[in-house]
């Protein structure tokens, strides 16, 4: 119970396991996937959540329809594969990491050229564990990246520690292992600096005070955790260095969809000075979005907000708008952290740039 | 259950009745006071809060310890009332209106002119009953005053509502009657137009999602409760005329102290152009401190933030920094409406001229 967190991982026979998500940190409960309309519902029901990590279940999910289907007749596989990237890719609407992991094990070269039914099996499976892979690696290189964004003479002992506002979850279990903007925190810790964070608790599902302070518990790194109204006060009396914060789609001019709250936070950084900082894999980026008012915003129930564990929060019959996320325009972002490096405005280059970096290396 | 809530009132014989503001909206529980060292309990616990209201219910208890005191020796009522002076004032530190209304109380003519216990009784009594009385009238008649505010042309029909984003619970319930900032919505929506508030459910104690949308509720008004982070995202996607909130102290110069997120609600509208109000009576303003980074910020327990009715919410042993209110720069807010009136920019001198104009009424 120590060690740090992983969302998710595969193991034999043709198993996805998945770190449900919901229950923790008052319970570690793994659920034993094989039938990909299950991994469908668990992304959508939030057992997984996470751009990339639902983009690494959405792949395995894929792998999982492959596996489990007859591997004797190459077409009808073929079609049971196209029917699964359907189910998979309308679990969840924003974040972009779903679709382009699904697109990306459908059209691997392997995928395409296989000739046979296991061949196929073999190259979906390879090309899941591929993305799951690279995802982890692409959060440590991220957070190595932005060692340069912080202040020199910051974080040399625990009265003068590097000081962060994180909204949401973007650890571990937000991704396949590491974190992006929990990567960054977790990156200038390992770097011997000492760090601080301030938690956003992060409403409606609590994925701040549940699985950021988990996850930062297990770390060894120092937090509190804040209501989601109280950044700006943070940022007026206290020293804050920067806000982090993951995304669920970054359209090709910056402008970025993450969990709703995010907006408010960039704007409170945004007066205070303090910079306001996105990481996230280049697998985030949406190059044919031109801008954030085209990406699609969740909305999820009512209950969400006026209930918690099925007790009531609201007032009987109380009415509730619950977007699940909010676009943060580019103008705010002081900069974006990928594996590729950091992109600065303008964005509509560097982000361009740091996509054809990544498809590269 | 269906008319407008009351948060105190005074029975025979001697005593004073307060709503429990902690089981609302689930359970109308009335608690009945005669000791004024349990009033004083019940305002730190928050069974009565927001802001007037806790002046009045000081008042009260300043009444309680005179009448269940013996009238014999006038020296010993003194020096009774003078303790209960005390014990009230230290309650809460934030909000002025609980200070002020002890010292209205010790300072009335009839209670420093009293010559024997029965006479000073009576005077606190009456000087209690008047602040009730008052705080009712004066919220009525700043509601009238916001009407000038409204734009002309919104609110003719359902389908063009007069729109309100609110913080915390400024209604009834945090008065004695009537309202504050929600008497302004109140009060637009008696006039006849139609109103529609997103009401932040105000972390980490949920008066919004409780108290606000039930007074609403009650009231016929249309709303609908968000997560305080979401209150950017929405002006940016929808039409907002107002973001309206209380206050718990108000510095000469305008700067407002009011409850944890009202500064991140005023980043928010500063930044799309969409007017912030606060409306408080006179009481709550204090001239004797010139700006807000000496008004007294109340910490309360991490346990607000971690634990909902004893439940944890977030991670085992989680720290968590509670601040129970937030200071708003006067350059955030376009105007401050009293019951002595509009008090626009600079405040320095349009609150000295409501506190004047106020106090000759």
């Amino acid at each position: 119970m120590t060690e740090a967190y992983r969302s998710l991982e595969w193991i034999a026979p043709h198993t996805l396991r998945l770190l449900d998500q919901r229950a923790l940190p008052f319970e570690e409960r793994w659920l034993a996937l094989t039938d990909y309309h299950v991994v469908a519902a668990r992304i959508a029901d939030l057992a997984v959540r996470g751009a990339p990590a639902i983009g690494a279940a959405a792949a395995y999910g894929l792998a999982l329809a492959a596996l489990h289907a007859p591997d004797g007749d190459l077409a009808a596989l073929r079609r049971t594969l196209a029917e699964a990237a359907q189910t998979l890719k309308a679990a969840r609407p924003t974040a972009v990491n779903l679709a382009w992991a699904v697109e990306r094990v459908l059209s691997a070269e392997a995928v395409i050229g296989a000739n046979d039914g296991a061949a196929l099996q073999a190259a979906a499976l390879a090309e899941a564990q591929a993305i799951a892979a690279e995802d982890a690696a692409a959060n440590r290189r991220t957070g190595q990246h932005a060692l340069a964004l912080w202040p020199a003479g910051v974080g040399d002992s625990p009265a003068n520690p590097l000081t962060f506002i994180h909204h949401c979850n973007t650890g571990a279990l937000a991704t396949v292992e590491y974190g992006t903007a929990l990567g960054l925190i977790r990156a200038a810790h390992e770097s011997g600096r000492h760090v601080f964070v301030y938690v956003d608790e992060t409403r409606p599902r609590l994925q701040g005070a549940r699985l950021t302070a988990g996850e930062l518990k297990r770390l060894g790194i120092p937090f509190a955790v804040i209501v989601d109204g109280a950044s700006g006060y943070v940022m007026r009396t206290r020293t804050v260095h920067a806000c982090v914060v993951g995304a669920d789609r970054i359209a090709a001019n910056g402008d970025t969809a993450n969990k709703i709250g995010t907006y408010n936070l960039a704007l409170a950084a945004g007066a205070h000075g303090v910079p306001f900082y996105v990481a996230a894999p280049t697998s985030t980026i949406d190059l044919a979005l031109a801008d954030g008012p085209q990406i699609p915003i969740e909305e999820r129930a009512a209950e969400e907000i006026t209930h918690l564990a099925g007790a009531p929060l609201a007032a009987p019959g109380a009415a509730a708008f619950n977007p699940a996320f909010d676009v943060t325009p580019a103008g705010w972002i002081r900069a974006i952290v990928t594996e590729a490096g950091i992109a600065w405005p303008p964005y509509t280059q560097s982000l361009a740039e740091a996509v054809g970096r990544a498809s590269h290396e």
